[in-house]
């Protein structure tokens, strides 16, 4: 069997960054730390580890980790009593990779409950929905929520609910911006705000209904959920909102909806290790009762 | 002088990630963007762009990438009349590196008037606050909010203000975790919540104020900065939370601060590039003004 010590060392110097937090981590000295990786790359005869800044795992790397990460989880399942000193007793880490708008929204109400009742750490990674699937292909994540439908190997993927997006802008930007309605000559002069570069619900939204999204037209970038929504409220564009937070400034007005019954629907499901574990059972169970409820009011 | 239609391209293939959306914001076909680079290597006898995906600038590409930048503040400046094809008429974009605290904080609010007036676009991308003066070396944006005091070269930093981060948690949760208060046997047991890996808050207030942070107690990231405050307000752990989110819920009972007196202050700076440019100065005059209200309350 591998020597879990070395696999264990490699795996804080991934995470953290560094060999110095890493062996604060494990509370052994910055050289022991160097020792345990040297030794896993001598066992296996090849590196594991570029020493870059920060160091990042060589391929060879990048499965050992995916293979710890796993075990990890496995052990945590067997009990306080036999968790090793890598944490504090009693706690389990999972690290999970949620897209923006479902931390922003509906994901911290479903797991706050757990924190408490399951001692569990979380450590949330967040990315673009179409692109959390690579971090769970890469190990670095047990489960993640993602646009994809089909399961990678080795894990399993459920549905979770469709997550809504409006079209909006304030009443006084359609007046002036969109005077005839939602098409595509007004979209190619109006201001747009899109959360960042990597998102495209903007971009499919128009495509589906105007034919094209016009690239050339002014663009605000606003890299954070509620953020973004006060731009759209501000005046500065007009955006799309998930249903959630487009319902009340809509109901009281301070929003209008550019394409009435037309919201875009986004199809969300949870992939996760395919791994004979409770925790992963109670948290994906966890993970679609609230989705059941917050995001199935997205299709009415 | 430089082929400034050629750099254009360049820059539209790296801002918008591939030469298919670069064609498309550019309105003419991908061959002609393609052939565009082409010629500017051709030009420069060197090559300005690797073909990944995304493509990303050589470092001759990078120093090219912030000379077209710079220009295009200064054309923008010179009026809507001699603006480019690239932009919709009228437009103009300032992209600007944003810590994600003042994100969630301070900063929209101080930009928002400007958006109407000025027929600006904000390009906002968010790092830690100690990086974010990367993407003003690179020249990917205008400028930034950083923790760091000294000016980069062809730049000018102005002091904005200090926020303060108050330690923090649930009063059930200090009771359990903290019975004698914050000391470090009790804090190497606590969870506590942290924004991600690159955050150093927490690390620096508990080693200025214990002697050391320690690393082996549980942890969750929450790389969100309103969700981040609600693990603490659900009593996940304990937290780094800025004045301006703790202030209410500090008042109203439902947080306590573990370190009373002893918020810790960081000093925040715009930085930006040094030109002739009165919408820079336009925008950093704004800036000034709504960090000078919102940051000071952290004073007191």
């Amino acid at each position: 069997m591998l020597d879990y010590k070395l696999l264990e060392a490699l795996t804080a110097v991934v995470e953290e960054g560094g060999f110095e937090r890493a062996a604060r981590r494990l509370n052994i000295t910055q050289s022991a730390v160097s020792q345990r990786v040297r030794l896993l790359e001598t066992t296996l005869g090849q590196p594991v580890l570029a020493r870059t800044q920060p160091p990042s795992p060589t391929s060879a790397g990048t499965m050992l980790l995916r293979h710890a990460r796993r075990v990890e989880l496995l052990e945590a399942e067997l009990g306080c009593e036999v968790q090793e000193a890598t944490q504090a007793k009693g706690w389990r880490t999972l690290a999970v990779g949620i897209n923006a708008d479902s931390l922003a929204t509906w994901f911290v109400a479903a797991v706050l409950p757990l924190v408490a009742q399951e001692g569990i750490t979380f450590d949330v990674k967040s990315d673009d929905q179409e692109r959390t699937q690579d971090l769970l292909r890469k190990g670095e994540v047990a489960g993640c929520v993602s646009t994809r439908e089909t399961a990678i190997q080795g894990c399993r993927a459920v549905f979770l609910g469709v997550m809504r997006y409006h079209c909006a802008c304030t009443p006084e930007f359609a007046e002036r911006w969109f005077p005839a309605g939602l098409d595509l000559g007004a979209a190619r002069l109006a201001p747009a705000v899109v959360f960042n570069r990597h998102d495209t619900v903007h971009d499919r939204f128009l495509s589906a209904r105007l034919g094209e999204s016009p690239l050339q037209a002014p663009r605000h970038h606003v890299p954070d959920s509620l953020r973004f929504v006060d731009f759209v409220l501000g005046g500065a564009g007009y955006g799309m909102i998930p249903h959630m937070q487009a319902i009340p400034p809509l109901a009281e007005g301070r929003l209008v909806d550019l394409a009435p019954g037309d919201a875009l629907p986004v199809r969300l499901f949870w992939h996760c290790w395919n791994l004979e574990s409770p925790l992963l059972d109670t948290l994906t169970r966890a993970l679609l009762q609230s989705s059941r409820t917050e995001l199935i009011q997205g299709q009415t």
